[in-house]
């Protein structure tokens, strides 16, 4: 059973704050071991990337088998129906299309005083894309993330995914292919994220590592951080439905249990209007859960996370979804489309009935790593922009010079930075004996 | 002296590379002092605050006395000079109107399928601004991360600084106020970072915390990221400048002593295709370094970090330029703005001679707040990006799932999650009985 709250309860904002509060994931302290397995990648290279996963993932490399062979990735797409192949050409265009859009311009103008400004935007020469294996391979995850990086113009994208036991999925192997992926290595973990930050001999260096993985994958990528770039650290995934009567309880138990099925950490909420039909989706969820493949771990998300508030009317609902800042918010009522304009903190926004969480984690267009745990207070999902950076661009005439330059003077003179102050004053002289 | 390297000397990579990595920054470790600090404030709030800041400062607080109040301010403000004043307002003026260019736009549209897609920014609700006190209080540093901020329509903009000894530079509380800051209090450290990431009864949280700091300051924004979003984590500031001999050695070595007067830590490299241009420019900062306020660590910086690089010809240059990836770039050649056009990796560029990069620490318009340390190869400096998040918009019609809700089934139905697959399943089977 969930929880149950009501905004007119003495104690809601007891509770409310309780479970904005929750902890719900225990991240284990495995710094100072991945501290110590950056350190020997970074001092012995391939050797230790290769004792490494011999260890880890009980696979015996070489330099020369730790990157997958083109024949190798095809073979392994070969393995892939033609069914599955198509519904990933879909995603990818469809993903494709929908990060195009998001490359920014340059811009570059002259201004009142004859100043030329603007900036530049190019993209990150090379990115490292880590890829979980076993339970959590997810192909789509590959194409959301591999893809804004080549829409972004990066130009060279490497891959790491660990195969233990040497399994490989080949649908990872295809996703990788589709996206346009340069080199995949089966290699994971701390390891893999040394490898890609600071190079093997085997192995070139990036300038940016994204893409999910586990407590020693995410503490490896805090460590690197700032020898590259990475993306979020993200954590159990989230769900905030709001749905008024008009709904299909049980279309909304499915939504509330696509979450719920990814992780025992993960959180499905729902916030409605009339408390009877809380109950019926509450009632829909039971009966669902009995025949779930993944009703064990749904059963405990949903148990210890999972939360159901009945509010006074939608006003209440929008204002209770920003102070939560879910990753997903799906919203399911008559006027979907003006109630979700009123919201301030969400990662993604599924608007009306007929678009279930589901199609944004695949095939929708938008990416589906967005920010967890009330992170969309303050970033964003995955996008382009993760891959490209901005080049700012100035250019001064004399004549700008002479207008700006004075203030520029003065300010330097009160911060004591006498040099800054000069470098101005001597192009200014200059201009003042007529010598330009 | 600084260092000589030269492109067709046999060494030369070797020594390049070595120039590349040289460690120009110790940072002590100052992460389990900072860990407590954070735990204090989280535990006992202002109390822990006003001790730290007693202990640290030298400086005796009341929660009543945390905060500047508007009679402060305005007794501050009218220490200012009129000329600063203005200076000031000029740079506030210029920089606003660069940083409003920079609002990106919403996007909705509906594609093929009739899936409406889009996207919405929306501003960060709270932001805090660290500024540090004493040498490092730099009024521009204030107008730089708060206007950004005030552009990107944060609603809350607090800074805290620092205040040793009880002494306040009116400078910074000026720029403040010409900058729309709405809270500013008197305290620093790592117990300022985490007042504002987890508030006390005096100072209320923010989303996102910016500005520059020491040792303990970055450290203790490292610790409260993800709690709150952080800007990045700046090292010593640095300059390559790339001149041909058409230039006066004399406004190269100034831009040079630019940098070098900011930090014994800060780096400042020349790459001319004249090795005689070379000598006449160390001659130059030689010859200025003799009268220069603060050349104590104008002198270090140089000898320990400076270096002038000899080339065949400008492209060789820019494919230099973007192995170091500079902060500051000024490129001082006959044809700047065309060579700025084939440089890929840099924070700001200034083009041209009569453009010092001095102009753009202060009034030029763009920001001064830059990645340092290589980082442009995968970021960019502060911007109004930095204060807004991007909210993703997905809404099907019963037809656009119909067309790609199928693929969207069989990735789940892959990747194990039948969950997912059932909320997009149960919504196509009310279409083919016709029940929309």
């Amino acid at each position: 059973m969930p929880q149950f709250l009501n905004t007119s309860d003495a104690d809601f904002e007891t509770r409310f704050t309780a479970l904005l509060g929750a902890k719900r994931e225990d991240s284990p302290d495995v710094d100072h071991i991945v501290a110590e397995i950056i350190a020997d990648v970074r001092a012995r290279g391939d050797a230790a990337v290769i004792e490494l996963t011999s260890k880890f993932d009980r696979l015996d490399l070489t330099p020369d088998t730790m990157r997958f062979s083109q024949a190798e990735i095809d073979a392994e797409c070969a393995k892939v129906s033609d069914a599955d192949r198509a519904a990933l050409e879909l995603a990818a265009t469809r993903i494709r299309a929908y990060h195009a859009r998001q490359m920014p311009s340059d811009d570059m103008w002259t201004d009142e005083v004859g100043a030329t400004l603007g900036w530049r935007w190019t993209p990150v020469s090379a990115a490292g894309l880590y890829v979980p294996g076993g339970l959590a391979s997810y192909p789509s995850s590959v194409l959301m993330n591999a893809i804004p990086a080549k829409v972004a113009g990066v130009g060279r994208l490497a891959i790491v995914v660990p195969t233990p036991d040497g399994i490989t999925n080949p649908l990872v192997l295809m996703a990788a292919k589709i996206a346009g992926v340069d080199e995949i290595y089966r290699i994971g973990g701390a390891q893999a994220v040394a490898a890609l930050a600071y190079g093997t001999d085997t192995i070139a260096p990036v300038d940016k590592i994204t893409g999910p993985g586990n407590a020693f994958v995410a503490a490896a990528k805090r460590r690197v951080f700032g020898k590259v770039g990475i993306d979020m650290i993200a954590g159990p995934s989230e769900i905030l439905v709001i749905a008024d009567n008009d709904n299909d309880p049980d279309w909304i138990a499915l939504d509330l249990l696509s979450q719920a099925e990814h992780d025992e950490s993960a959180q499905s909420l729902l916030i409605t209007d009339d408390a009877a039909f809380g109950q019926a989706v509450v009632a829909a969820v039971e009966k669902r859960l009995e025949t779930l493949e993944r009703r064990a771990i749904a059963i405990a998300s949903w148990r210890d996370f999972g939360a159901v508030i009945t509010v006074a009317n939608m006003a209440e609902a929008v204002a209770l979804s920003d102070r939560i800042a879910p990753e997903h918010l799906e919203i399911c009522t008559a006027d979907a489309e003006n109630l979700s304009n009123q919201v301030t903190h969400a990662g993604a926004i599924f608007i009306g009935g007929w678009t279930p969480e589901a199609i944004g984690d695949y095939i929708g267009g938008p990416n589906h790593v967005l920010p967890t745990a009330r992170s969309a207070r303050f970033s964003s999902g995955l996008s382009v922009m993760d891959f490209i950076k901005r080049t700012t661009l100035s250019k001064m005439t004399p004549k700008a010079l002479a207008a700006i330059g004075p203030a520029a003077e003065r300010l330097a003179k009160s911060e004591s930075l006498q040099a800054h102050g000069l470098s101005v004053r001597a192009r200014l002289d200059r201009l003042n004996t007529g010598d330009t």
